[in-house]
């Protein structure tokens, strides 16, 4: 094999783009065979666009079946990651899943169980890891040079969004078509990114809002605040309802500060660590001397050809993914418990008890609304996404 | 009268620092005429630095009951600021008291009751106030210009403080000497601002540690949730162990958004409110056009002898104060707020029981610990507070 042929799964939004992508030649190592959707425009814009160069099925166990591919995309609504992930594992078929990997860990840990049965490629679409600054940045903070963190912010509430995006697709922004809001939608990025440069945190106590700027059932305002195992703490802001909202993310550590905002990482390093100048200090005003210092990264930022291109490497040749499909469950693990503590007004420890969470997304699934006059509006998302500045 | 006679109550590290600002010509409606203090090294510091030329007291009363000032400065612990204040209230004294108003609002209230029954001036020593970015963030916030507020968000880790500073006072971060941490020494600026700027909020929802970076029994670390009337949400996030800290205050409001970082204020306007782009923006992906504009101050920063000067000014002429004395029990209410929410485990709605409050804090002052072996340390202020970066 010298080109991985693929299927995608789902031709909405991200589906058409990495198709756009890949026809554009940025994953010389990949080609789409096949389409699979059970919306006929959308499968016709598949043939306009491939100028019917690849097999469309309506139906994607269909596609699974068809012997045309080697690996899928999935990119269908979110509670059909893991249904669609399960399928390909069955059939030996690799996997690369859209963000976020589920709606609900229990559903999650499940696929991975099934991931770790089979012999396939499983990677997650976390594009924002192909970032250089947010790269560099983890490398920093995990080298164990800073020691120790203090404390993590991020705000992230530059993903506005208007009433027309919300109102173009009938699944968007309800439980039983996304799952969630921005957390579901918008924020897998960033809440991987959270957890992939400052490790998990033991609880997470969150407030959020829904439909508080958007006529939505679920949330579009999110302010949490976490505690880590070794007593540091973190908060994450976001919401799609503010005009030009801000993406810094500020990492304290006992060494250094790092911080990343609109794609630039500056770090400040301490000439004494904090916890020895606590003590060796003997004046009363004391301060720490710090200076900054200059980051080079290596420049690089391929976003999503550049998981595509680590999945063709990995399926090929064996090389590492930027993300295995496995650690999906950690994004997702926060902000189900954003979810569960606002749900029960309480500080929720991980890991969380996935039957009450499950539960109680399942109490509003039950009386989720179906939107009626949807007007479906196919997007060009490309400057949507891709750098820190979050979009 | 063409100069006002002020005597200094309580001659530590504040105390002096306003006599030397005095005395170096800052203030040149004022005359430093006497200076009380229980402690006869401070005494002795006062005799020396006035060169024999002020009134020395041992006992603040006898220095009210003297006849030698028109005004006094209270600079003693917190507990004492509203009781000193309302001695000076029965003596027809003027008063500006430090910062904060008091420990606890139950008092506090009282010392403004007992200010409306007298014909004194009676100001806050919130020198915050005179930092032209500041004034020009809460002109443009309250203007109406930008419509309602969103968000606010105060990062503002920059008070680090050595353990020597603890170390440096017996009554230094203790319940009985200080009725707090960070929220009542360092931060009663910023909540003053906060509050100045953006308004009450009307619920507090607040996690904070306790000794956490330092051998101190109060709060060094801080993170704060609130909710304003119109739905808007804040953070205030704050610790003195940070070695490196930022100081970033951003508000985001329907038609701006505003942030002060390095002491320097930054607006972006929006060419379309956010509700009514909300609406009206018909593509799923619009955005709102933000532009930068040129903030102009008039680059005034006076800090303390401008509210000293004001405080002149208004005995003098009738003039304007920077702060009243009555407003110091807003930042004080956040402070006692923040407190409650974490003692309880739970949402503080203001106005919140101050029985409650008072009753949870003797409980804490009840088995607050002397500290021994206590090195006290003069120390030199200048340069840990002023700008907008907190220090």
């Amino acid at each position: 094999m010298d080109k991985v042929r693929i299927g995608i799964i789902g031709f909405g939004n991200m589906g058409s783009g990495h198709f756009s992508n890949i026809k554009a030649g940025l994953c010389p190592e990949i080609v789409v065979t096949a389409v699979a959707d059970i919306n006929p425009d959308r499968l016709e814009a598949a043939r306009t666009g491939s100028e019917g160069k690849v097999a469309l099925f309506d139906d994607a166990l269909k596609m699974l079946d068809s012997g045309l591919i080697d690996a899928a995309i999935i990119s269908v609504p979110h509670y059909f990651h893991p249904v669609y992930a399960q399928e390909c594992f069955k059939r030996g078929i690799h996997v690369m899943v859209e963000k976020p990997a589920g709606v609900y860990t229990k559903q999650v840990k499940e696929m991975n169980a099934a991931s770790e049965n089979s012999n396939v490629v499983f990677g997650m679409m976390f594009n924002q890891r192909t970032n250089c600054v947010y790269r560099k940045m983890r490398e920093l903070v995990q080298s164990g040079k800073y020691g120790e963190i203090r404390r993590t912010n991020w705000l992230i509430t530059n993903w506005f969004r208007p009433q027309a995006y919300y109102d173009s697709g009938a699944w968007r922004a309800t439980w039983s078509g996304e799952g969630g809001g921005v957390l579901m939608n918008q924020c897998p990025h960033q809440l991987d990114l959270w957890q992939w440069i400052c490790g998990m945190p033991v609880r997470v106590n969150a407030h959020m809002k829904f439909g508080k700027w958007h006529d939505i059932e679920v949330e579009d305002d999110v302010t949490a605040y976490v505690e880590y195992e070794n007593g540091a703490t973190g908060v994450f802001i976001t919401t799609t309802g503010d005009g030009f909202g801000s993406n810094r993310f500020e990492v304290q550590m006992d060494g250094a500060k790092l911080v990343v905002e609109n794609d630039v990482l500056r770090v400040w390093e301490f000439k004494t660590p904090v916890p020895q100048f606590m003590k060796e200090c003997k004046t009363a005003f004391g301060h720490i001397e710090a200076e900054e210092i200059t980051v080079e990264t290596d420049g690089k930022n391929p976003q999503h050809s550049g998981v595509l291109n680590a999945f063709a490497g990995a399926i090929l040749r064996g090389e590492p993914l930027v993300a295995n499909g496995t650690e999906g469950i950690r994004g997702l693990t926060l902000a189900n418990a954003m979810h569960l503590s606002q749900w029960t007004n309480a500080t929720v420890e991980l890991p969380f008890d996935e039957d009450l969470y499950y539960n109680e997304l399942m109490k509003r699934v039950a009386v989720s609304r179906r939107k009626e006059n949807v007007h479906v509006l196919f997007s060009d998302t490309k400057g949507t996404y891709g750098g820190s500045n979050g979009k």
